[in-house]
């Protein structure tokens, strides 16, 4: 039989505390209880905590588990998932996070006619002793127009694509379309792949009349976040593309409503 | 001694047309007849031919090559560069690109306040039969205002930032300067690192008066190269991050003016 | 009725080579005959030729062709697709890339575990005066040990994961399969997203009996595509991640066999 | 004049954590005791915190902070920076970070010949009420021979490249080339750009006597930042990047000295 090095003593008394495989990309299935499911391909890390006397993980184990839960995955199974990496993996803390696209079809404002916009989504779950602690994160491209460029203008404003990104840890369940709904109504104006011209003129003219600074969109998604009960705790945070630079203008906000 | 692989005899009968080192980063400093130099950073690839004959090339002679050129690199020094690596590693044909970021010193439209730009330049060097052919490229990023938007729209107009991306074959020395304004002419804008309020307010309504769909973008900076006599053959393109979309819009024209 | 900006006439004389969208992102079914079909996601660039006499093109036409077509994606449908977007774009010329992960179910050699691994794929048609372009690339990973190395150390030898990239264009069928399928042998070893013990034994003396330069791996798949009739033109290359620099080494081979 | 909108009252009652520029790139001057100094590019974040009762910050006096300061860049000048950001921005928090190429020449083992190794080094500095916090990060490449594959096979061993990063709160000062030390020591041998054949079978050689699982590097580097009385918190991950799969194998152990 072949030496399993992986678990000989380790005398040097440091435990690690993450180990694992890190940017497997594999095709999942998400299960979504509005609409069934959805095909994606996520980026994924899975982690355990290593005691300080075994020399290594056993890597291939990680795979093994991925096999088994791809094709069944969501926020529900999450824990299932953590907890058999805890078993196979003989370690008190796990930890599994993965980006995926997420699609949702849209429908243009005047025209109505549909499209679909891609959202780059984050699961980020860890147990430990029992406890589990998910993350649910998503990132919403919209259109910022400049107020100060507005005010200051005899007409036209610099506007640019922001992009939107919210982070939360809830009580109750929240869906991505949710925080997606949050972030579109925090800039000017909502975008879309598909946009005939009566639709290109709609979104022109209402994000004229509803400028916001960087600070206005994270400030706008706090207040909605902040009215949710559902929500415990949220980073929002906006990164502004500007038109008139060559670099972003950012903020962002994390709020801790258990501390307030 | 130790054996020389690289130099044993192949028989597939199979030459490699293009075989060396990619991606290597390297401080280099560029002269520039103009401001004496710039201390940048370059991502450097560096391939010859290799002859049927040869099982392989040797890699550390292009660091070699590198080591002696890095402080005195030039358009001009490109040609002795190429000769070089035709020399040390035997070949009829050598290869030489490098990426890099440029600054140049702008000054804001109305308060004056000067600021550094980064513009990303790439020479393109290629030797074969005393031949040599180089390609300069430059991207700039400007400011375009749709004008359809403009147009339809009661007020206001979508922009966003546009990457302008010009390759040039010449007769005679054209500098990155030379391509920068090309490439600021062609767009709604020039864009600045530093605008204090009353240059946000000049380039708002300077970019609203002179709106530019994608397409005229590269037809601006077409017109331009071909008036220039310096220049033999040019590629234009235009990456528009449009502001209602999550996606880009982008053209490009190619002309080879010997061919016309 | 909104003015159609994009159909005025423009003066400049000059046709656009490309003109339409970049980098959009969409879900697609791919159609395979082997396995009827595979969800993934794709990066897309759709482009048109522009008359010398118009302003613009019709940017949201291209994603209306999109949605149409995005359920029923396959190397036989693209012909259509492309004509589609000649007729509804009124142009002579008509380019679709897309570029997206593929997986394959792959059994470790030894232990007989399946895993899945993911290769980067791209389709790029082009139609002009009713000819059909088509590339088919795929980039394949594999383990590369380095015979150098190997000869002139008194044990152990270098190696490093290396990605092999081939574009072909046939006469007959050739699946994406077949193109992994000369990749894979073209290196030391193939490579597998779950690996149990006995089979990274097998994998590491496998790979150290069959030792492969950079120039090794696109010869060894170059005469693999010489002699496989299928296949009019190639290009293969390699770029090895050296696991004794920080750069990579490459090397590229071209073949038209019909200028042969 | 110009309205001042940014200085507008805000009623929303909530205060912003971050708001700034990000991913400005700036040529910058690195102070250095030990060679006097080094021209680089930073892509650089400055954020300052907004208090409630400000509708937004005054984002072009962040670049009039680094036009000052960009000859000047050093550890010593990082308080007097943020400070200036404070005052300037009318902020209790101010935050600057950087992340950078450094270069240092390095000679190859046996045969002595120097060449130039690239590290992504980070400075990450943060003043809120008199107290600063300064973290330094550098990301290291070397190389990692498998232990397990190693022993169980009859010979060779895969190995890849690994890229060590180290992260140091410290009371002393610590260099760049410190860190660096630390981590090339944790892998299985250093890398180079440049290494002639005797170098090639040393680090061969070398590199098999001395193999190490991921867990081993982050051990390694653990415990030579634990003997290292000048750091008071260190995080140090490696991340593999598997020659035998398409992903990584990563690790990291964080600890606080002063809470041990």
């Amino acid at each position: 039989m072949l030496k399993d090095i992986q678990s000989q003593f380790d005398d040097r008394n440091l435990a690690i505390d993450k180990v694992g495989i890190k940017g497997i990309k594999y095709p999942i299935i998400l299960r979504d209880k509005r609409k069934g499911s959805q095909h994606t391909i996520a980026t994924i890390n899975m982690f355990v905590k290593l005691p300080h006397n075994f020399k290594g993980t056993h890597m291939s184990r990680f795979v093994e588990i991925l096999n088994k839960y791809r094709e069944n995955i969501s926020i529900s199974s999450f824990k299932e998932i953590l907890e058999e990496m805890r078993i196979r993996l003989n370690s008190e803390e796990a930890h599994f996070d993965m980006e995926f696209t997420y699609f949702l079809e849209k429908e243009a404002p005047v025209s109505k006619q549909t499209s679909l916009m891609d959202y780059l989504c984050r699961f980020s779950g860890n147990v430990s002793d029992e406890k589990m602690d998910f993350i649910l994160s998503v990132t919403v491209p919209v259109i910022s127009v400049c107020p100060c460029s507005k005010e200051i203008s005899a007409y036209g404003a610099h506007n640019q694509r922001s992009y939107v990104t919210i982070s939360v840890r809830y009580n109750r369940m929240v869906w991505i379309e949710d925080l997606i709904e949050i972030a579109e109504k925090s800039g000017s104006s909502p975008i879309f792949s598909l946009l005939k011209r009566e639709d290109e003129k709609f979104i022109t003219e209402c994000s004229y009349d509803n400028p916001v600074f960087v600070e206005d969109i994270v400030r706008n998604a706090a207040q909605y976040l902040l009215e949710d009960d559902r929500i415990d705790w949220f980073e929002v945070s906006s990164e502004n593309f500007e038109s008139i630079h060559n670099h972003s203008a950012f903020a962002s906000i994390t709020i801790d409503k258990k501390k307030k």
